[in-house]
């Protein structure tokens, strides 16, 4: 909200070699030193250090060092800890920080931010708080931060950002830098401008460069782009995502229900939306929750032990097939020690299937129109992984227990577990999405349940069928 | 490579409801009828639904059908699929297509596209074809994308495009604007431009809104930002995208090893790469290798069965564990049924933690200042969890089994097991990052080992050692 001076955009650039690394993380040393400073009571002596770093390496900092350090480290460096700083924190971070802040110090900070990074900071206060921040913010701020609460959470309504260049269509290229120039009370920071009907309804989308390289005379009517991808404002952040990837935008306008122009998003805050989203996968399909390092231990606890607990279900289904085969691994210890084998195959095979299946379903390349051709796809190589695996492990165990119908009890059972693990695999990702749930979160408990108790039902179905045991 | 005409800005917008669904999907009866009209020879009604979709829809209509009709619709389409399409296109679908075209079909497609997408398209290509190709090029396209090739693959080189905008700093913004309108052949579309000195070394970026706002007379010097973030020819893609995101990057400045200016990367290009190297993880963890539903059948049955029979040692490993506690098997039948139980707990515990850690690592939020930290708090985590399975897991074996030695023996196994489970499912991606190698690779083979191995050693051999079975 607060316009950058436009004669020295202040943003300090990345480090000298000596504070980052060739990652760009800062390197162990630093930290410590700033810390040793810190601990010293050397306020001037730490500020010193960090004075040189971009804000995103200052978040970066508050994230490397431990959380009982934090507090001392935002009283030593004090106002250095600002909006930017604040806005590029790690969520966790940041809420512990927030909430140690008395609301007129969260107020401040709210206030230098665009609306969307304001409003990321107070969405997840308690609503206690949320109200005292509110009312020690200027009067055009709260309306901008209070409006942008009203849309649902992960919505582009709370992304987007209210300042934005709106020009008439009649104007030529001479008129809008003439007012681009003249008002100052105008954003500074800026990728494209929209043209806007007098309904302030966006009828096309001008990059600044073209506006640049045209003649002052020409109308902005004719340099825009009339084909615009427009954001309902409220869109889920997902879509929006998967949006502005799709199209290649830098920004794009956001519109109401009746068509208005309400608001822009741009890519940089698009950006990790993308990350998030993508990491989320490997995050769901492993149980891990939110499965950030900085989350609190409590939270973390809860949501991985009932990942835990779902799968220890599931795995009471698969020895409750092996209980029902006590006698025939009696008989024969073999079977005990081979069955693993099939079920771990099994279960690696369906995983790998899985993963493929949800990802192509997150970027909708998995859609109608080719998941029968996915399927067979899977099938086929299903099949081949399974056959060539069965084959491995039927000569193997037929060699090292000296018993070929042992062998080719395995053998068959891989291949028969392979087969249904990417089956499993392809799936189950489909029907969970057809039924509008997100396959990330559940596939893994069915595909796992499957392939765990297929491998140990063939496997020992097969001894016993085969009069391998009696 | 060949600007875009500066009045008539020609992208086709996003579509009607009716060809997209709400995802941005095609929907699969307008995939549907552009093939019936293919396949009827009918080539003007197949163009004419296909003329008002966005070149992402269109590459998206060559990845839903068939592979079988791709040619069919390549050929009725004819020059609807020009470079914007190709260049949105999935990769394993675009090679099958330019493989199916002559080389100087291709050169017309590359002479079409900005040096990044060019090479991307020439870059996968035979060495004959590809000296074709180049052969057929335009001298400054060919002498442009050579240059590119020079790069090592998924290097900045081969990111960069090389039309951009540079000025010397002591031109006035009225300078520049005059020097934009008046040269027909610079490039159209840029974000930013960069300030050298005479050496070409830039010394200052600056953002178009920037020099719209500032009076004509202001040196261009006073408005740019010194401090800038510069991506070094040879930098990996991977990093090059981290520090997009991290410092919020519109366009960056690439220069080589003496520090002279020779390319800029944009984050549109940047966007598709972010995604893909968070794609890239779950398919990695998963032994997917690429993981791609259009990848051909024999290569992702290479990548696929290799992960298998790897997994296939380390479940040897686990088979010699129980084989040499044949004799307690056989003794107690029950140890065999409920087993499987504390491997597969174990299996899930360690894969939650590894995920984790795998994506703290790849996003530099897991750094050598907080290694130790994350260690700890993993394993408070792991004990946390795995004392409440192993109360839930003990309880119930000693009830179902009437045997409460058995019960403590389980509960036993299960803490070790998933305490083990979360030092190794951070250790592990730890170790293989600090030798580095890719944590995502290999990290899920050794976890697994680990908890596979030690659930059957932990649990059977706690049941021999505690004298439930003799």
């Amino acid at each position: 909200m607060s316009d950058t001076d436009l004669e020295t955009p202040d943003l300090p650039a990345p480090l000298p070699a000596s504070r980052l690394d060739e990652d760009d993380r800062l390197v162990p040393q630093f930290v410590r030193d700033v810390m040793e400073r810190v601990e010293a009571g050397d306020d001037e002596g730490a500020r010193a250090l960090v004075q040189p770093l971009h804000p995103a390496d200052i978040a970066d900092l508050f994230e490397q060092v431990d959380s009982d350090d934090r507090r001392a480290l935002a009283a030593a460096l004090s106002d250095m800890v600002d909006g930017d700083v604040i806005a590029e924190m790690n969520e966790h971070v940041r809420d512990e920080l927030i909430d140690s802040l008395e609301p007129h110090q969260v107020a401040d900070i709210a206030g230098q931010l665009e609306t969307d990074d304001a409003v990321a900071i107070i969405e997840d206060m308690e609503e206690d708080d949320q109200r005292a921040v509110l009312r020690a913010l200027d009067p055009d701020d709260r309306a901008a931060i209070e409006e942008a609460l009203t849309y649902p959470e992960e919505s582009a309504g709370r992304l987007m950002q209210r300042d934005l260049i709106a020009v008439p269509e009649h104007w030529t290229v001479g008129h809008v830098i003439d007012y681009l120039r003249a008002d100052d009370q105008l954003t500074t920071d800026f990728w494209e401008i929209y043209v806007v009907d007098p309904q302030h309804h966006p009828i096309g989308t001008c990059m600044l460069s073209w506006i640049l390289r045209a003649p002052r005379k020409i109308r902005i009517a004719d340099v825009m782009k009339r084909e615009q991808t427009l954001i309902p404002v409220d869109m889920d952040q997902e879509e929006v995502a998967l949006r502005f990837q799709k199209y290649a935008l830098i920004s794009a306008a956001v519109v109401d229900q009746s068509g208005r122009l309400v608001g822009m998003i741009t890519v940089d805050d698009i950006v990790h939306i993308i990350q998030e989203e993508a990491s989320e996968d490997v995050l769901l399909l492993s149980g891990a929750g939110e499965g950030d390092i900085n989350e609190p231990i409590s939270e973390s606890y809860k949501s991985r032990v009932r990942w835990l607990v779902t799968n220890l279900f599931t795995a009471l289904i698969a020895s409750a097939i092996i209980a029902s085969f006590g006698a025939a691994i009696e008989q024969m210890v073999a079977l005990a020690v081979l069955m693993p084998i099939v079920a771990s195959i099994g279960g690696n095979a369906g995983t790998q299937t899985m993963a493929v299946a949800v990802r192509a379903l997150a970027t909708n390349q998995l859609t109608r129109s080719n998941s029968w051709r996915t399927i067979g796809r899977e099938i086929r190589l299903a099949l081949l992984n399974g056959a060539t695996i069965a084959i491995l492990v039927g000569l193997g165990a037929g060699f090292v227990f000296s018993n070929p119908a042992l062998g080719g009890v395995i053998g068959a059972a891989m291949l028969i577990n392979v087969g249904v693990a990417g089956l499993a695999g392809v799936l189950v990702p489909l029907l969970l999405e057809r039924f509008d749930q997100d396959p990330a979160v559940a596939s893994s408990v069915f595909v796992t349940m499957i392939t765990d108790s297929m491998g140990f039902f063939a496997f020992l179905g097969l001894a016993v069928a085969s009069g391998l045991v009696g």
